[in-house]
């Protein structure tokens, strides 16, 4: 009994590493059709969206059996309700790489226009921080969560900028106000995936330390 | 012992209802502050919003526990991971309150502008949405579900007006971009709140009708 729990534990573990792949290439190539200008590209992340809804289902499924068949309590309860959670964060980031990539399409229709390092800035640590935090979760490692803790900080600073900047040229550029608002959308999409590791990685912290960081208290002493 | 758990489970259900309150009178407050341009009231929804994640860590442990204690089976175990998700959906939704009361904020600095009434709608028909998906639940109603989930085409097509008109104003007001951005970011913060609760309605249907509507077929044939 002991021996197949852990082997049902593994499975989990290696399934929510396939979901959290799927869900990195489908943000690396929504970003990646963005830039390349590339709309079939963004197309097929769009069409590519059902393998990530349906291993969703089927990882929740197995975490229905796992429950009903092993009954696991305590530590072991918590980590599996985790991969639950996490499951359904990796899907959302799916939906957010399907916003993105519809957003690479209409843009591959106007001139490009700046700033696009800042989105290929954000996009890059966005990956890391969904890559830690998937690290963290199938290694228990809460330093490495912090870690992406610590990132969101960057992202959301980053999007601040984007938005600020492209303000700037719908002013200038009237006629380049729908283009610079598909830009804003990538921009918060991108935040709201940091957002989802960040998620994942306080999951992570919650589990090992058995204290609540999710609603941590910010640097001003307020609720964050 | 099954007294217990039906006991246990009432009072799960209960503590949902609650949590759904308080997400629902944020909602509310925040489009209230916003129409009425009220900031005071939108800081008082930021600072409540501490309230609704300090609710879903308890309910998260209430449900760690019923787990771990009852060991649930088959279609109570299913219900009782609805609850979980569901909790987790419900304090999403305060944290798009939260983003809709800093947008009010930001508003009731600048002169008002449309397209209001559309905005007004927008927020009845997802507040019906947010109430339906949660008597849905609470009964296992899959009937109103899909009344939701009809809703939500509404929703999507109210948004797109929205972000219209505003684009329209934007290119004749260029002094005008920074607040309509973010009667934009308000109206797609309540499209991402109906996509919460179309996600709750679709729970219910899926626990009641054991088939996954979640990522469903759409007109098209294609994947939702």
């Amino acid at each position: 009994m002991h021996r197949h729990f852990e082997h049902a534990l593994d499975a989990l573990k290696t399934d929510i590493i396939r979901m959290s792949s799927l869900a990195e290439q489908a943000i690396a190539g929504s970003i990646r059709a963005l830039l390349e200008r590339k709309p079939e590209l963004a197309r097929d992340i769009i069409s590519n969206d059902d393998q990530i809804n349906l291993m969703e289902v089927r990882i929740d499924d197995a975490v229905v059996d796992l429950l009903a068949l092993q009954q696991p309590v305590a530590s072991d309860l918590r980590l599996i309700l985790a991969a639950l959670k996490i499951n359904n964060d990796l899907e959302r980031i799916g939906d957010h790489a399907v916003n993105i990539a519809e957003s690479a399409v209409q843009c591959a229709e106007h001139e490009p226009i700046k700033p696009f390092e800042d989105i290929t800035e954000m996009a890059r640590i966005t990956k890391e921080m969904l890559r830690d935090s998937i690290d963290a979760f199938i290694h228990s490692d809460p330093e490495k969560s912090r870690q992406v803790l610590a990132n969101d900080d960057s992202i959301d600073a980053l999007n601040k900028k984007v938005v600020s900047d492209l303000v700037g040229v719908m002013r200038e550029h009237p006629d380049r106000i729908e283009h610079a608002l598909d830009l804003i959308r990538v921009s918060r999409n991108l935040e709201r995936v940091a957002d989802l590791a960040t998620n994942i990685a306080e999951e992570v912290i919650f589990i090992a330390e058995a204290q609540v960081v999710k609603h941590h208290l910010d640097k001003r002493g307020a609720w964050h």
